[in-house]
């Protein structure tokens, strides 16, 4: 950080360190350079301040005050009034109190800001700060390592893979410790809900079964409960440097087991975290996966990705991966999920233990459901084309081979029992010397049903991607369109989509959105042929697993639309899964689930998993600034704006009911 | 005809004339040329040989066979026989019978050619038929006239308008006289219904309203019904040379009073119809315009188009001039009704004797609808510039003066009423020495209240530019949206879109589509704020009438699906209005209107008008090619793709009625 600062210039670190703790926090070669270079330091525990002000954990305002202190560009009192006049316009219209607040951070942050008294010895430090070591492999030395370190424009074009693949599961190697708190468990409490691990946005914190006995006694296990875990031994587990210290954890917790921790008090965990990695995965085949607890056993293969802490479309998106990961491939569309989902130089998405994990891709914003359509169109082709080679292959055999292939016949259009069929098959013609048996084998990467999936938000479902998302639907074809629905774009800053509902604010809709919310489930309904869900994790999170093991079940398209709640909604994230919560008690989000696989059964197709609202729509609504501050700036408007926004949501309901009568 | 051809050339002509009447029918110019050029002349009467062998009025495999014969490019023996294997190849599905009488046209041809043994003394011609006069003025003579002449790559690029406009109101100049029969008036029976004149898709045959006494005595009227008409006389004038001799207007007629006749001997209809075209327009003021049969006396903007005969979307496109035209913008998608609606050199909208039509253009398949909102975006922005003008004018006047600028103030949304208000507000401003009052009459193309209105076929509203109809539909704006709804894409051969039904046969859906219909309708209306009708003219007209009306009042955007036969369907086109008719009485084509107006009101927005099936379902679909020849195909799979769209239809009827309860 201090490498490139020039001889006497200032440096400005916020960090919780005493002027003591800090010769013991700084690596060596960093001290030696802020002492041979006489720089002017300066240190600021900006987080605590942000929090004395009740800025949660905004520090921009802070940092932005002490810059103009010491930068000295302009004289101090006239970028304090420039700061504070510029507060007032930018936050003004969320109201009063945030401009306070503001205020507030720019004057504590003056009287918070503290040079360091740095000893001349400096200059010869050998002792300090040890860089985290990291064992990441070649393509982690040859390639994460220098992006990470800013120096990727010095790599050769050869150090990225010609075909335009790389490695995944390479997210595990940043441990980047961006968590002010993280999440200490009391093994006393913890009723074994797995609701802790269901929710992490970041796949920070999961539990493990182990064997009676084996594990390190740092690593503290309780009696799992579950019959399938008789005479094992249950834990969670937390990645400290994973985490990015939401604290939706402690919210949804049912044992209450959880609780906020500094970051520097839980460095002990690091090592129980690596043990964990070492643990056997549960096997997936005694397990039930549609159940909440139980799914949680299985790894996520999304995790530690780039999103914002508290997120509320990346739980969907782990759990995706932990029930179809393995035998998965995604399009994913332009927008949050194809940032985090596969920003250079590492990508979250992993492998199990057996090495199968998801195949990712993101193509455009206006063509990414017919991408998806197209790798699967790929996949039905190739597959076609193996069971027309198995086919003839039994026709050529008889007895237990011939089973093995009619077996594999029998199961390749199901997900789960096709992994057993297809490692049988595998097992039949590898290394068989018969040009049949070889031509098999050379599609072994097609034998497991695959499962498709197109990811994308709602800027790309509802608007720029629409057309194209109807069409793929329209066709009947198996794929599984997850919609993360923050009802506003929210990777560009949050413009307006036709799902953001009546009065909310955002980008091109200033003065509060005049239309309604689109409905597109009851778009998609109106097929009759395609799967349809709306789901919201922490209001139900058994409806939640119905439906995404439903929509991947059903052989013909799916409609998957996720609640997440989003920093644009101008929410504490800390509490992101409480709101999805709300939104389900107060009707804003119904919950319904259309199952054209019913019909054929003689049953209504439609089941509406809401309840009737039991809290108050408004309070909900007022809560959140992309409504509240509607009503900041045309009170009228926006009473008449709410009034619709509720009525369009019961006006849904109704009509979902009436549907499903 | 004959300008090109090498001298001792053979020329063929389509005729049904006699070698005598020949000498009469030719113009003398082209007699000298085939005489002096020594050209071997053959005449065929192609039509009535056509009609011979069940073939109705396609004459081109009769053609083509008088073509081998005559060319002579291979041995006839030889060229007969690749004829009858490509008919055999090419009409194979559609069954035997049709194979039959492609084969016996082909036989047929050869006996009914003729060779003509012109007079020497035609060298020398001097007398003949005349050609048809046209007064179209000076466009029409420097640019309509060389262009039909297929003379247009002659023409300076200065022939044509630098903005890219052009005049309307010329295919009148056309005259193309292509019946082969048409329509005879029976005074005696007619009960004055106007149903003639609604269906009449080229505008052919109209009713007209005069004044006892003034008429020419071949102009055979009589008393007009109707209390606004007391004391006026009534008659139905065909255009014998516009009309393309479709029979729809038979078919509809509820007092029997049409039978068609051979053009020939209709040619004193020709004065009658210019008689006819000098008669004043009735006063639209005194006609209830939501009356199918008052609609009627309002002249057509849309007229003589390129369409098939007996199309089935130009009717409702006519139908929509006459209600709105005179304050009419209509982007088009492209299309059938890009092509009939503004091929060059001519064009079918035309103006009312106030001067007042439709304004036109045509954009690309996939960005119609955006098109259409830009045009209304730009009315919308300018007339509320306007409103500021006149509020402001207001502000300055007393008395009458200000009555004048109020009245238009308080009118100006509304289509008719502005009108009047508008009229008075010009003669206020016009003329007037001030800054105001120049700006206010500057902006009178502003004054009266626009109807803005997107048209296009089902492969833009429900495929290529669905993106685009759904986002507009969204944005609440005052746009009418009419889809002519073939099921197919039409203009371009016949390709299946979302809006083909199952097990019908199109380009890329060769075996049966195999999806359902996509429900158009159903998804706009989840919107709650979008006026959505389904209609199908003949079979209801008073509900097509209410629903036209209806949209372009909503102050919202509207979307009319219009059920329109095709020459891709399969059908006899004399008959397509007698087609609509059955498909809802068997109710494979609901009709309902959907009025957000109603919810305010408290009411359910939603009428099914459709009354139950009254006929056979399977009957229907399967006496239509696009369908029966699938179950010559395979029967079995055809079976079943009939029962789901039929178990489709009924679905979809059920839920309509579930929610309109």
């Amino acid at each position: 950080m201090v490498s490139s600062i020039k001889d006497g210039g200032t440096f400005l670190l916020n960090c919780e360190w005493s002027d003591e703790e800090l010769d013991a926090q700084l690596p060596a070669t960093m001290k030696q350079l802020i002492a041979k270079k006489h720089i002017k330091f300066y240190a600021i525990d900006a987080i605590k301040l942000a929090a004395e002000v009740g800025m949660g954990n905004r520090i921009n305002t802070i940092m932005q005050a002490a810059f103009f202190k010491l930068a000295d560009v302009i004289p101090y009192e006239q970028a304090d009034e420039y700061m504070k006049a510029y507060a007032k316009k930018t936050y003004g219209k969320k109201g009063d109190a945030v401009v306070k607040k503001n205020w507030d951070a720019i004057d504590i942050a003056i009287s918070g800001l503290r040079q360091v008294n740095y000893p001349a010895e400096w200059a010869n430090a050998t002792t300090g700060a040890e860089a985290i070591k990291i064992e990441g492999g070649e393509y982690y030395d040859k390639f994460i390592k220098p992006v990470l370190a800013q120096e990727g424009d010095k790599l050769p074009v050869s150090a990225i893979e010609a075909d335009g693949t790389c490695p995944t599961g390479t997210t595990k190697f940043e441990k980047r410790g961006i968590a002010v708190n993280v999440p200490e468990w009391d093994v006393t409490k913890c009723v074994q809900c797995n609701m802790c691990s269901l929710v992490c946005p970041h796949a920070a914190i999961r539990p493990y079964i182990v064997d009676e006995g084996v594990a390190p006694e740092t690593f503290v296990t309780k009696k799992a409960l579950g019959k399938q875990f008789a005479g094992k031994q249950y834990r969670i587990q937390v990645s400290p440097l994973d985490c990015t210290g939401c604290g939706n954890c402690v919210d949804v917790c049912l044992g209450k087991c959880l609780t906020m921790k500094p970051l520097a008090t839980q460095a002990k965990q690091e090592a129980n975290w690596e043990y964990a990695q070492t643990i056997p995965e549960v096997d997936e085949t005694i397990l039930n996966k549609a159940n909440v607890k139980e799914s949680q056993f299985l790894k996520p293969l999304f995790e530690f990705s780039g999103a914002c802490a508290g997120c509320g479309e990346t739980p969907y998106v782990k759990l995706v991966t932990q029930l179809f990961g393995d035998r998965m491939m995604i399009a994913n569309a332009t927008g949050c999920s194809s940032i985090y989902g596969g920003s250079a130089p590492t990508v979250p998405y992993t492998t199990n233990d057996k090495g199968h994990g998801p195949a990712w891709a993101n193509s455009l914003f206006e063509d990414n459901a017919e991408f998806g359509f197209g790798m699967n169109l790929a996949t039905t082709q190739r597959r076609a084309k193996l069971a027309e080679l198995v086919t003839e292959l039994a026709s050529k055999l008889e007895g237990d081979e011939k089973a093995v292939c009619e077996n594999w016949l029998a199961t390749m259009m199901d997900g789960e029992k096709s992994k057993a069929s297809s490692a049988a098959l595998a097992a039949l013609v590898e290394g068989k010397d018969c040009d049949l048996c070889k031509q098999i084998a050379s599609m072994k990467d097609m034998m497991v049903k695959k499962s498709q999936w197109i990811f994308g938000g709602d800027g790309w479902a509802y608007d720029i991607g629409y057309g194209g998302v109807d069409h793929v639907l329209a066709q009947g074809e198996d794929v599984n369109i997850l919609v993360l629905d923050t009802e506003v774009y929210s990777n560009t800053g949050g413009q307006a989509s036709k799902s953001t509902p009546t009065g909310s604010i955002a980008k091109f809709a200033a003065s509060g959105k005049k239309t309604r919310k689109k409905d597109l489930g009851m778009m998609a309904m109106s097929y009759g042929y395609v799967y349809v869900a709306t789901v919201a994790m922490s209001a139900n999170p058994a409806q939640l697993l119905k439906a995404m093991t439903e929509a991947e079940a059903y052989p013909g398209p799916s409609l998957i639309i996720a609640y997440a709640p989003c920093i644009n909604h101008g929410i504490n994230m800390a509490h992101s899964q409480m709101e999805i919560k709300r939104a389900v008690a107060c009707g804003y989000w119904p919950l319904y689930r259309y199952n054209p696989s019913l019909e054929a059964e003689g049953k209504n197709p439609l089941i509406v998993d809401s309840k009737d609202p039991t809290e108050s729509y408004q309070d909900f609504i007022k809560s959140e600034v992309r409504y509240a501050s509607l009503a900041k700036l045309f009170p009228g408007k926006a009473e008449e704006a709410f009034a619709t926004n509720e009525a369009d949501a019961k006006r849904r309901l109704e009509t979902y009911k009436k549907m499903a009568q």
